[in-house]
């Protein structure tokens, strides 16, 4: 263990006029504490990459109202990840989104009750106006009845690949999975406003399925023993779970980065560690697996910012 | 606000020889901090109960595999939940300690390597074996044929009320709501060990379906406009968001309990607060509600420990 | 390892009509998660009394704002506390309390530019009014005279002994220290109000000395090395670091609770573990020692309830 | 409300190949969640320089510990800190690192009691060697006989200034803060391995003192109601309330960034928002005031890079 540790001393981080972002990065994998952690998780992303892994990217619904949808669209077409699991709100508001919807950013303390009266729906300090769930529901019309025209029973995976190719947004997450053949699972699909969508219709089509036990099959034969696998685990809950159950009996992640504010005192599935995760083999034993602490709005862009600049030098991103 | 805030003033607590539970939780209640909020939690679980509100018992995995196990169990015999919704690996737990399986209690800083060499998982500080998991296939794969002869296509809710009736174990969470008629609803179905065996047993019977979307629907038409609805909602995820969002179009929740570990911070469902909640119109504008941030393991036995006692010298609970 | 390990196992919790406050903790304690180290703490505290472990009591100040004052003192009187040691806003509020101000119980939320302009000072949801600080002030210019009279270079623990006997209330922490001779040490005893009429005194009389230097010295030669010793560490900061260090040069503490909401992961001192201690000595390698995640207002007294119940029985109070 | 609410919105952000770390952090204001208030802290803390703001720089220990000790110091240089408020342990170890020491890098979940049997000290993922506080006693012992033969009564603030005034390298604390004229004040200055240096020293020369009431006095006549004041508050405790309390009496901040760890939700000094502190005075109703929760480690310099990119450019920074 020594001989590990001593390869690293604690150094100043200095700021200099004009610094990359990628040096500052740098700068702070030597501070101590979680920004050690921080400049791990970048060496681990990177080494996954350049290693051919299969990479899972997961991430919770409110990551993907907040402004990292278009930077999770973007790695997705440079080839950063190669399957997507994540829970329904992301998912709608990235549709939204890509129907020209907006978001206003306004403050953890608003006045909730004031909101609901003025028809906005708050995510943390983010809002969403009734108003674009309506549209949504128009949208939403519309693409069921095209796609249940193609196929009555589909996993989530051929559910959103479908809408997917119906979006014209290049910022969407949607729009360049389906471009790039990423599959996006959703183990809950129904929980969101999509759900309603989805009864409504069903009710008329009772024929209409969507088969999650048939989605299990698919993640889980996604990989095989021999490929080689990564995860970056942006958040807890089903997204997280799902993917690194996905790959248990296939061996388990060689790498892993878990950026989550959730604490592992409680037991919970969201604080989970990439060392809790060893234990039922979810994650190899002598995986290269890192857990940070922090809000993923600004830990994962920090970690990508110098992993993306590595990358790109070495050639192996795809644009 | 102010003539609120008066009528309440900070008690000193002070410990007696052989207090009761009850008279503790009424000590603390005037602490202040999260105590003053503990105290709020059980006022509003007495009052949802007394005003015959449907209530929703809502928890996350880790939770079942805790001791609280039984104790959910016991609160539906008592009449305290009229649905549950939680995510699968809880019921899978649930089902191994009805057939006897026993969890160790270890620690958080265990060795997960040597843990996974010895075939022990860990889940914060509770480990199951594997053989636990190995012997829950072989009840799986018994229990599913029985189900598959009597329905081919369930919703999640069917599907944990046919396992309910099989089992034999009063201090079961499935045994105790089939007996009572409370749904179990379980919307990521797949995401747990069950999801495998439900998956072998779709390839050799293709007909075999869980329904999500119908799960969905059976949820929501499970109360109407008319009904009072209160929610406990321990921890957070897909079980407390599908829960909310059910009665969104029935007019939301009268009376709302959330105990959590999570922070606002990050904007998260698992740390979204009763306010929040408000904006959407899941929990009504003038609802009694409260957040209490703690380890759901020591704050909720101590809201119910209150709770119940009064409910009970008033005769609402069923036994 | 494991042989430790089975020895416990989870076990289903459940209420009970009417019962004890120690048998709930005693229920919670093979729970899971943080209500297992709960019943550890218990533990630990029952055997630093039982073995007549010196006990250090160390709390933050807004525990002293809140109703675990009271308790508190209630801990002193039972002889379950030797040494104090805190900051000094809370015994600024001690001595408010024991001259019949009171605290109100607001909300977290509240708006504070309102609550500024109505002349409330916010502690988290307790209100404190700003005449009970001037009431404090003519308090304290009063008992500044009379101590000065007596001496004019004290310690800390000096300085709040002579207030400690000026007061005439049981509930009272600095009363009751005072009265079974219990130090009560507050290493930056100027940040607070108190700091603001010390400085005015001092103005008047420039020989009037708080000798920090010699504090450190008292609360060092508290203890020998033969001592056994123990700390029950509530909340982080200066007021645990004092204690903990104080010990260091005599061998370190036998027995260890701490506990705090305070997180690890920036390796703050407040979030700091037990575990960490024993890197530095201040706890002992082989010492007894938990660390509990939670707010202090609902855990301390749980963990105080099943210890001073069965320490009670085995007559090792006081009273 | 809404008006400010909808001149923001959230946007995507998007990597740049060479993207500057100041374009970096502009990126992530528009995102959601904490990032959103990352960059409402940088802009505060640019408005508080720009205006001439006297500006308080507070931290606690564990961060001169890390590698922002040399960015505290390069701060003072720059002229981005008038004052310092911190606790004695940080400036033990800049002291130690002004003297060639140099700490490991470690994991948060080392074994600490092979640690302690190493000689090596744990603050979190940081190591320090007992040697180097062997060494720091010899450093010690050396400038506390030279600092006697000059003053025998001493301020904490006149104690440093000694120190700064005798070290030898431009990225300590001290010896910027000293050269600079920035005074730094230290209120639980016996709360450290200097503590038990000052006791031996004062057993030898009674008459040498701290004088912690003189202290207060000068840190509260630093400022006057006309000038502007602003704070960076970085984690807890007394260091953080120290500060914000020296200004009450001189009308309160009026910038003010706090960066923690702490949860607001127990009631304690280190999670008090800039919100609460408005209900003191201690902040200006009227203030420009953001809480930022995450590892100062990481969002410090994020927020600072920004700031100074745009300081500089507009010659607002000393160099």
């Amino acid at each position: 263990m020594f001989k590990v540790i001593f390869m690293n001393y604690v150094k100043d981080f200095k700021w200099k006029k004009g610094m990359k972002a990628d040096e500052f990065v740098t700068g702070l994998s030597k501070v101590g504490f979680q920004s050690v952690l921080l400049g791990r998780a970048s060496e681990i992303i990177r080494k996954m990459k350049r290693d051919g892994a299969k990479i899972y990217l997961t991430f919770t619904s409110n990551m993907a109202t907040s402004g990292l949808r278009g930077f999770f669209a973007q790695l997705i077409d440079l080839g950063m990840a190669d399957i997507i699991v994540t829970t329904v709100g992301g998912l709608e508001e990235d549709i939204m989104r890509a129907s020209k919807e907006r978001f206003a950013i306004g403050s953890f303390r608003a006045d909730d009750v004031a909101l609901h009266e003025k028809g906005m729906n708050r995510v943390g300090n983010i809002l969403i106006r009734e108003e674009s769930y309506a549209n949504f529901e128009d949208i939403m019309t519309r693409m069921l009845g095209k796609i249940y025209e193609k196929k009555k029973r589909l996993t989530t995976a051929e559910f959103f690949r479908e809408i997917g190719l119906m979006l014209r947004d290049k910022d969407s997450i949607l729009y360049q999975a389906a471009r790039h053949n990423v599959p996006v699972f959703c183990p809950a699909v129904t929980d969101g406003a999509l759900g309603f969508h989805l009864f409504m219709f069903q009710e008329k089509h009772p024929d209409f399925i969507i088969d999650s036990v048939r989605d299990f099959k698919d993640i889980v034969v996604f990989t095989s023993q021999d490929d080689r696998k990564g995860i970056i685990c942006l958040g807890g809950g089903v997204s997280k779970h799902y993917a690194i159950l996905s790959t248990l009996i296939n061996g388990g992640m060689d790498y892993a980065v878990y950026m989550t504010t959730a604490s592992a005192s409680s037991g919970s599935m969201s604080g989970a560690t990439t060392d809790e995760a060893k234990s039922w083999g979810k994650i190899k034993d002598d995986a290269d697996a890192v857990t940070v602490i922090g809000d993923v709005t600004i830990t994962f862009p920090l970690v990508m910012a110098k992993a993306l600049e590595e990358l790109k030098k070495e050639g192996c991103l795809r644009k």
